[in-house]
């Protein structure tokens, strides 16, 4: 690890990218095209954005289950929409303990199908409302180019179904877990997002309407962080989701689903990470603080580990990695724990034992800006503050970066300037030829519909109709 | 829910353990014939249980990470044993994004092959040993008849994959691995187990030797509730896993795998369970406190529900569960509470608030031996040393019954006694033939070799061959 340069993400973001995420240990390349094994160190970032997620399901009233992995073929066939968008990518398993099977079974792709089976055989009356269920685990969907946590067959995520007596509730759920996955980026990775609708086109197969946060990645293309759906009645309709209300009808239930997917890792990569490496927001880092002990000799290691012993006992409440090899040199373990991305390295030496004191260095601020003396003495103190403040400094660069290129084209030719290197915020007709046009043209996808919209009236950049509402178009990844 | 009283557990064992998982909302039955949903009250259980091994993992030094679901076939077939014991059970993908594979795609069915695939391309040098992982995730066994949690084509599980430097190493590990087991089904569980050696013919596909826990369940068959097994260079020669030593000398590294599924569920069920429904072990308790508020009308509810309020707030370190649906009266709750296993219920009228007491009921102890009037003020303590008691109570209670029914016979005659209703503990030639036919005469298979053999020799119990080892007999789950 860590032995050559890694390449410099202005030269070669996407090079960057694919030689950080082997080189950090985060994922690796499986031998099944198209899947990844997610290592150690990516799957604790993973285990800490679950732990962040199902606190903040918990606290809006979900529960966790599971479902299964396969998807009997006729259930898939059910919502018209919902099939033709998934049916290119499916995995299919024809064959069962040896034998051919009668119904193929598809490896789930997303499981609105299957949980439209189970709900309608749950639910029958008021009293069973609303449903409230997410489920993690993983799901597959077969794609030819592989990019780690971006674009592999198989991913991990979350999918949360929840079903409702009324249309209002399903609306008011969608948006509600929009804001808990915008809450969880801002506040748990540090990565500012733009909450919105997404176009007709762009929506998922079999929703009413779409809801994503997007991010914009460090070379300034655009991010889906998460998405959720108002679903209608469509998937209640297609499985007989129905159950009686309080005045004994048959009423069809109203249902939602969200998700957040590994790709989130993806996120936390291009939007924090710099030349040397990954940078961990510190509330989801796998490791918050890395202690590298700085010795000469037997006599100068003794005292410096049980300086260091005394240390981690103070730091308890943070998730702290002591890198006590040996045969490695401390330039080495900096370099290494800095490509990894940890937040803060605690440095302890001889002369800092003497004096009571640590080295404390910032993985945001590199070099001496970042480097401060400080006590022993309320050190968990310290490195508190220090966490916080690194939350707040990479989520202010992060959305200054941004702002900085989020552009208001004023023609179409502007718009086109804008998408190369940025996100245009622009009126747009809402007609999906004209956003296949531009798409075509510019490669820029209509990313979202801000749900700030103030009401004014515009013209379409690309067509000059009128329109109502202002869209952010970008490149995606 | 509970409407229907359950069929007696004494009258029909199987009939009780399906309808009660289904009642209890643990799981259910999935429209893919062999595959279940585990629904949000068996779910949480199994969180419980993850985060109870997930605690001892960390502490034995492994990591967590996630394996394909899909496995090459060519992987599958490297290692004789493994393809034999398994191909059987596969299931596989054929069809991807609309096409013919040209290698079909295996769904897991444990990951050792591709665990091997990924360690040699990660160990190159004895300074990446020992290598410590585990995995949570679902895997694929053909199945035709199905038995909730017990016998499902998917199931969810761990399996933990290491690779050590030395055969002494891999050995220390699979036996750690196996107290690890012991300790989290007899502490956590409260299911006390033996453990000990699978014979030659019951070892994992693959394996040198395998070693597993085995429970009585409340009809005195036998469940093998976890294995963990050494699996010497075998998986290392078919992969290539290998390392350079100190010498610089190119090594195969020895390797283990060990495993606990959602069937240890099926075992909590039907060690604990009686004709009321569940007992859930107090430390994996979904709901450890259930608190059922009592009044008549909206003044005393009033009352009662303030008086809950301060309640709660002492018991923030237990999981409790407030039942305060207005629609169902007190008896109905308690009902369905006890079918679903809660440990404790509080219950608190208006007459309780007045005297400041509550009363506590004790799922374990039916009527009115295991209630109890307490005092509000220091409740927290009562029920910590309450939980403390049902679980060591409950544990007493089935290693009684495991007692009661172990059984050494004196003869052949007396052995077929003891499998109809229990266990044997009996000696046998260890010859694999002996244990065929003893398996066809009495459905009894050898459940494991104890580790604590006291170094006497015998007469095989079938054979009357010299016999150096006792073994458990039984009829399995």
């Amino acid at each position: 690890m860590a032995k050559e340069r890694l390449p410099s993400r202005s030269d070669n973001f996407s090079d960057w990218y694919n030689k950080l995420v082997l080189r950090a240990e985060l994922a690796d390349y499986a031998p099944v095209r198209g899947c990844m094994v997610i290592r150690p160190y990516g799957w604790a970032l993973w285990e800490n954005i679950q732990a962040a997620l199902n606190q903040r399901f918990k606290a809006t009233g979900h529960e966790n289950a599971a479902f299964p992995l396969f998807i009997p073929s006729n259930f898939m066939e059910r919502e018209r929409e919902h099939i033709e968008g998934f049916s290119p990518e499916l995995a299919v398993v024809t064959i069962g303990g040896g034998e051919e099977l009668e119904e193929p079974l598809i490896v789930r792709p997303t499981s609105e199908t299957i949980i439209g089976h189970m709900y309608a055989k749950w639910i029958k009356s008021y009293r069973d409302l609303p449903v409230l269920i997410n489920l993690w685990n993983s799901v597959v969907r077969w794609e030819l180019r592989t990019k780690l946590f971006l674009r592999t067959t198989e991913f991990y995520w979350q999918e949360g179904h929840t079903a409702h007596a009324t249309e209002e509730e399903a609306k008011a759920e969608t948006r509600q877990m929009l804001d808990v996955y915008e809450d969880f980026a801002e506040n748990e990775a540090a990565v500012p997002v733009v909450k919105g609708r997404k176009s007709e086109r762009e929506k998922f197969a079999g929703a009413k309407q779409s809801f994503s946060i997007e991010a914009m990645m460090g070379d300034t293309r655009a991010l889906q962080a998460a998405t959720s759906h108002n679903l209608g009645d469509n998937f209640a309709r297609a499985f007989e989701i129905r159950y009686l209300d309080r005045e004994n009808t048959l009423q069809y239930c109203w249902t939602t689903s969200w998700g957040l997917s590994t790709r989130f890792i993806g996120a936390i990569i291009m939007v924090h990470g710099d030349d040397q490496g990954l940078i961990m927001p510190p509330k989801l880092a796998p490791y918050q603080v890395v202690i590298v002990p700085i010795f000469k000799n037997p006599d100068e290691r003794s005292v410096v580990m049980e300086a260091i012993d005394t240390i981690q006992s103070k730091l308890f409440d943070f998730r702290v990695k002591l890198d006590d090899r040996d045969e490695l040199t401390p330039g080495f373990k900096f370099n290494e724990w800095e490509l990894r991305g940890v937040p803060v390295r605690i440095e302890v030496g001889p002369k800092d034992v003497a004096k009571g004191t640590v080295i404390l260095a910032r993985r945001d601020l590199p070099g001496k800006e970042g480097k401060k003396i400080v006590k022993q003495n309320g050190l968990e103190n310290v490195v508190a503050e220090l966490l916080d403040e690194i939350h707040a400094s990479i989520y202010k660069r992060a959305k200054s970066f941004q702002e900085a290129n989020m552009h208001s084209p004023k023609d179409y030719d502007e718009f086109i300037k804008a998408v190369e290197h940025g996100w245009a915020n622009t009126w747009w007709c809402g007609d999906q030829a004209c956003e296949a046009e531009i798409k075509d043209e510019t490669k820029a996808t209509t990313r979202c519909i801000p749900l700030d919209q103030n009401g004014e009236k515009g013209i379409c950049i690309h067509c000059g109709q009128p329109a109502t509402e202002r869209v952010i178009f970008a490149r995606a990844y």
